[in-house]
């Protein structure tokens, strides 16, 4: 099992990848390939002490910048760190692939070169949303690969949840919802009734519509939307946090008394920034397509790079991708009726 | 001036819309007149001291359910106290309405008697969020009376928009974004990108796509989308702050060290919890429609119907459907555009 890791992606491209390579070796004894600059990666490794045997360099001569649109990414840099990466995936050469590069480059270049997972029209990516309770986070899809959504994708974005619940957050049978503006029945607009509707219909264990404002309470475990609320859904959570951080830090100023306080509640306010913060678990998953992508912000730590290492291995080596497929080949009636609606529209 | 008040709307019908009566009358001078079963606040009111000649009754016979659909509040129950209410409004004996009832059939019954203000299409929700400057809210809309948006409604609840907040806000010249997935132009699905073409030309002081993460950072006064993404952005924003509550309670009662910070820290989380919730302001106002109608939870307590008697007068006064019709007035050449792009698709 290897994991190869887009040494040139991110904000801090050659520093953080290695450092967090060198961290998976050490720590989880895993097999990592640096793809990147050879020359420049050998030159920063000289000074590091580290398991000669867990880690190979593959080198690549071009960089995805984080601004370039998906369409040069592909055309223009065929010898990008990415797409390098990713073809070690499509040869079996590495199993798992972790960037911190460019989202849409990294996206279209998996979409591209491994394709689809079959039955699986659109990839989506997925994340980790806290709930109130401790250990039990909710999977949250599609977040941002795709604005707009049939019924038909938003069906096999709750397949492929479910999934991913089953193997990250090890669930029997995770409780699936969908995202919407009022919990009953026929609320939303006219797609959201239509995968209502498919959902019903499926071998998921469907709970029906979850607003907004419940999901946080740990009644489900995948939450299903199209990419563009998902989008909105994720960055208002992190605006909220971000709000009460700052109206906090500028209220206990006000007195001698919340200042004490502040300091006496280090230890529940860690806690809180700890729970709240699952982007720290190591990255988002790309789903549905036939390989292990794991995507992390731009401006990730070695830390957290690290442990996209971690979540990109455990979900190779739970065969992610087969229980996907699986959940197709149990919902296929419900896929092919979801695509006959999709054709007469 | 005198503000219509649905005595028989919301959770507590008589008991919390007769006290916020009597509270506005008292605190503020404002002329109120209750509308519902006049037996009945009349029995209620005799335990009461108040200035009669502030207070007028007027009888109505049918009570509007909370889960009543707007199409039966129309056609089988026409003597309800919102249809009552708002026909005081239609008449002139009335200056504005509030109602903590059901929101569809507040909704449907202020549609279908004012009628939209000329050149608005689509009536909207607003409501104030929060920004991090402790005076500054923003406005976002809509917030759930269209789920489906063109961007000629998208348009229009911005020129909506920014009038409501040169109205209660007293902006000068708003910030107006369009909350998009990006901030970059070009971002988000087709409808979007037309609304963002339409801004640009306006006489508005468009400031571009925002992110759901920044609108809460002081940089926008008003937050343009469709009823579904602003309901979603609403409850997710909610949904955060019970989950950062529900949290620090639990991690607070590990230490006594905690514990006691908590108290401590009590002036800091009360001013939190009173700049974040803007519902305490006074209610939503429907915008659109030929009259001042504002909407409250059904939960609300009389010191938010009183609030929102003081926001309806506000709203009145300022003559707020003649700034919206400014705008449109200002702004016909972009909405005829707009009009023949939704005629081509």
């Amino acid at each position: 099992m290897a994991i190869a890791v887009d040494a040139m992606g991110g904000d801090s491209p050659l520093t953080v990848q290695i450092e967090a390579a060198l961290k998976a070796i050490s720590e989880l004894g895993t097999e990592v390939v640096l793809v990147g600059a050879e020359d420049r990666i050998k030159e920063i490794l000289k000074k590091k002490s580290y398991d000669k045997n867990k880690l190979r360099i593959v080198n690549s001569t071009e960089i995805v910048e984080m601004d370039d649109s998906p369409a040069t990414a592909l055309r223009q840099k065929k010898n990008s760190s990415i797409k390098v990466a990713i073809d070690l995936l499509a040869t079996g050469e590495a199993d798992a692939v972790v960037s911190a590069g460019n989202t849409g480059a990294a996206m279209a270049t998996a979409k591209l070169v491994l394709k689809s997972v079959e039955g699986i029209e659109r990839p989506a990516i997925a994340t980790l949303m806290p709930s109130i309770h401790r250990n039990h986070p909710f999977v949250l899809l599609d977040i941002g690969a795709n604005t707009d959504c049939k019924p038909l994708y938003l069906f096999q974005f709750a397949l492929m949840g479910d999934a991913y619940a089953r193997t990250l957050l090890h669930l029997d049978n995770p409780r699936v919802a969908l995202l919407n503006n009022g919990e009953e029945e026929g609320k939303g607009y006219l797609q959201l009734k239509e995968t209502f509707d498919l959902l019903k219909q499926s071998t998921l264990n469907f709970s029906g519509n979850i607003e907004g404002k419940s999901m946080f309470k740990d009644i489900v475990d995948v939450v299903v939307c199209d990419g563009f609320i998902g989008n909105i859904a994720l960055k208002v959570a992190e605006g909220t946090f971000d709000f009460v951080r700052s109206v906090l830090r500028e209220e206990v100023e006000n007195t001698l008394l919340a200042k004490i306080g502040y300091q006496a509640m280090r230890g529940p306010f860690s806690a809180l920034r700890k729970r709240a913060d699952y982007s720290e678990v190591g990255g988002a998953p790309l789903l549905g397509v036939n390989g292990i992508v794991i995507i992390c912000h731009g401006s990730s730590r070695a830390h957290t790079i690290r442990n996209a290492i971690k979540h990109a291995q455990e979900c190779a080596e739970q065969k992610l991708n087969e229980k996907i497929s699986l959940e197709v080949s149990e919902n296929l009636d419900v896929i092919n009726q979801a695509k006959s609606m999709a054709e007469k529209t």
